[in-house]
């Protein structure tokens, strides 16, 4: 993540900005507002703005004319009623705005999510800064051999520095050949006073994929959470699930409850099939069953043994 | 609109409350933060939280990383241009959320705006209240002759009497029978301790469709003048209407410049076809055409001539 | 369900059109295409249109040149895991009309479903026409005491004479005063030559909320398997639950291979929290466990129990 | 546009299928069912289903039990009076499905429209197709002066065919690199036995914005014809505004009476603001009135005076 000083001199003025308000707050999410967390080599994530609290919920929820709380502890336990029984309004009613820099390729991922707001940096207008994602060592894995859309085992030695080089490599030569196209270098000055410049919105199609961009991105805390449950989900590609787990500590700040209400119903828990509890049943009465007898595919008959603690 | 005291001091204890935030105000939205504003006999609707303000719009499209304001001459210019020409995303970045009290079949119509978050107040879980709407005699109108779906002349004499009578009758015949079925008055007091009294998920179905219902509603700023625009038009019905006028004045008080060019581009604006342009085009040039020669529909010439001032 | 002639006969008029097509085609619900299926009293359901086959899944899943099929076994086995791993976008790729009349409170819960496009009969420009739901005795259920929005034992003896009394008497009273309001009788004839007639938009107003509405209703696989899967639930309303049921079996004809998986992963399964999950695997150890030592509350400890066929 | 065989036959397959149904039929739409129309140099879009046709708006907009036709005449006034004022709902009421592939940079602003339903090629899972987008000489304009995100004039000799040279190269060196970094060719050879091969989901990174994907995109009428609107007008990137041409063919395919309206209302149509209908009325009153008196941005000016074909 690297600011410019006058980047860092904006984000600075926001947060000694101060203002008093009659809204719900939440005052761990207040400590961190507007500072970028750094994800990746060069992105970030950073909160804009919030609306809501834990309270906000129940409030919503009881369609109250006051604060909706009654005491902590009897709110806690209607959020996780209404998280565990899918009472999703209430949670519609609370709304976090973040500004995100990410690689191209993550942010078409991300971008799936629809039920949000986005305003992306634009390529017709703006130049692209020049940075680019480069993966480190640890995370240059093979193409997994058992799971088609997935990674094996961290490539090694030769083979590991030679896609680190092409990598590198690719994103100089596509942003050198950016500017040269642009006729502009990435300070604005033009290179040759007797070139036109390839319009921006063409020059930009030969940037790599890894290229950073970035948005503002508002979403309400129900499909948030939703949001959340697949992209910080193991089955994540790595480079989306490093925000979305940066992210995850940030519910936490804004919305404690609904936090630990979200990891015991969502993250946390399981989806059994009609058949998955039927085996569950059957063994719990003592019967020995065989996956032949379940009924099930293999892989669910794995992920069933492996989510009741059973060897396979 | 009648509130209970306990209600009242409720929202009191709302308006006293006061906290520090980073985040943006708007002051003079904060001034009538949580007051219920009375709309028809009973209803009301009051700003319950927002998220944003007329800078936070400048803020999105430029993707800034600081406050996105250059001064407030510019902003307010941006956000013409932004509005204008359709680009309406910076608008989505803005929140507000209201609680809103009107009759079912306002809460009908209101409804079809899907792009919201609503929480309403369940009648399979409490007791309505025992508030219906009846209109004024001023608002007491025949069926248009002209508009299948609008108001004519107000109705006179006996027949509108009738009419009032009618309308409270029934509605007081209602629910001094809803609260006959569910064996529970209004205070929730058992009425004949020999009866099991009617689950109120049944028991409200003979409720009339001017009963109050009341709700949680938030929806972002480019949703919310788009239902403006649909519903403080005069082709709305009376009574959805006037909730849209007093929410009018609250996106005043909100976000000033937004509403400014709202009021110029979308309330104020007209939208002119290909042959109404082709006429106005012709006109100007000195040309006379008429109705026949347009090739538009009558009612669409009509429209026309009225909003370029020319007589019919 | 009371269809006039000339209702019957347009619907003969469709069901005997036919064209040939090169579109996907699903024969079963070709067969019951128009065909309104009775729900309720008054009510019923009908499928209009449709869009897609349990192919067009499989087609859509592999951004297909063709079918996308390679044979019927494999594509059940790729819609299993599609539904399983909650890969939701090739199931939105399908497309499904109804028409539905149903009474006014249920199209109120309905409606609460917002990814669907809906189109509602206007009481605004039309006469609402005279039918109202009333309950069966074996549905006149007492308010639940366990549950605060469910019912109870059903309403014995006078109690239940009384309440069927009272829903009837209202809802024809407030249709004799809606029409007198009107000045205008169900056929469409004025009746008193002197008065001028309530507009509709204001006469419907003291209409009872079981009095039928209808609507064409059209939403996507995914968000209409949602739909069923809250609505044809045991907690929803009786009422609502009926059309539910009947949908599941035009699903059934529709998609054969994703009805088998929905009712597999989505009906028949059982989502285990945490807790729940650790629970489970103890009990499977041969561990004792008790409700305290869970961590779990009561009710979802009892839920918990009974879906493992455990006694509590 | 480069099909391989297989593909050509997989579609020649589905043209040559053939069923009876009793849904609503586009026979001119049926014609091109599943046809792939070349766009720009590799890219393609195809209908590969629809629902419902120019009749099925007036049913839905009369929630009618036959088939919503009186006549066609009458049925194409109904339309246009929809149209006219902003009744959106039964445009909702037809979908329409395609196979589209187009360069990436491209399915970027496309995806922005959230109303429609995605499934895109993953990449994965898969790998990429080797075809990039190479802008013809025509198309390879300078960034202009005036609109801060459009073109200018076309490049000249030498700067012209030095950006060609540079958009050919970095495309096919980026494809070169993503073969070997996948140790895989186009073809799905492995390139050396001794290498792993990097994940696909990493080594697309490296891959330019102008390489070709696709997808299945699904979407209704309404929102359908907003993408239109602002994808077939002239503001629009040239690089999605040729896909948005050969769609409006196919609308009009679709729904000949529909596609009227919208060229008459919509792309045809003009959007007046308050102070835009005051100088117009002004000028037919004779009155003449400049630039300065008008209150108006100068740009807004110079585009009414263009509009109503007055020189400025």
């Amino acid at each position: 993540m690297d600011l410019t000083a006058e980047q860092k001199s904006e984000i600075e003025a926001l947060r000694s900005q101060s203002a008093t308000t009659r809204r719900a707050c939440a005052p761990h999410l207040e400590e961190i507002l507007y500072e970028p967390f750094p994800v990746l080599d060069h992105g970030f994530v950073r909160v804009i703005d919030y609306m809501g609290d834990d309270g906000a919920v129940v409030q919503a929820a009881r369609v109250s004319y006051g604060k909706g709380t009654k005491k902590v502890q009897s709110d806690a336990g209607l959020i996780n009623y209404l998280l565990r029984h899918r009472h999703t309004t209430p949670f519609e009613m609370c709304e976090i705005k973040f500004h995100v820099k990410m690689p191209i390729f993550v942010a078409r991922q991300w971008i799936r999510h629809r039920t949000a707001n986005v305003n992306e940096y634009s390529a017709r207008y703006s130049i692209m800064d020049k940075e680019f994602y480069i993966p480190t060592s640890a995370q240059l894995a093979a193409q997994s051999e058992i799971n088609h859309q997935g990674r094996g085992e961290v490539l090694q030695g030769d083979e590991a520095a030679e896609v680190l080089a092409i990598l590198k490599e690719d994103a100089e030569t596509a942003y050198r050949h950016y500017e040269l196209m642009l006729n502009e270098d990435s300070k604005g000055n033009k290179i040759d006073e007797n070139k036109q410049g390839l319009a921006r919105e063409l020059a930009r199609m030969s940037l790599t994929l890894n290229t950073y961009t970035q948005w503002y991105w508002k979403i309400d805390l129900h499909n948030f959470m939703h949001f959340l449950s697949l992209r910080a989900d193991s089955h994540a590609q790595y480079e989306i699930r490093v925000y979305a787990e940066v992210m995850l500590d940030m519910l936490k700040r804004w919305m404690p409850a609904t936090y630990d209400a979200f990891m015991q119903y969502r993250v946390g828990g399981t989806h059994v099939s009609a058949k998955g509890m039927d085996v569950v049943r059957r063994l719990l009465a003592g019967e020995e069953i065989t996956h032949e007898q379940s009924g099930m595919s293999l892989r669910e008959w794995r992920e069933l043994m492996e989510s009741i603690g059973r060897d396979t």
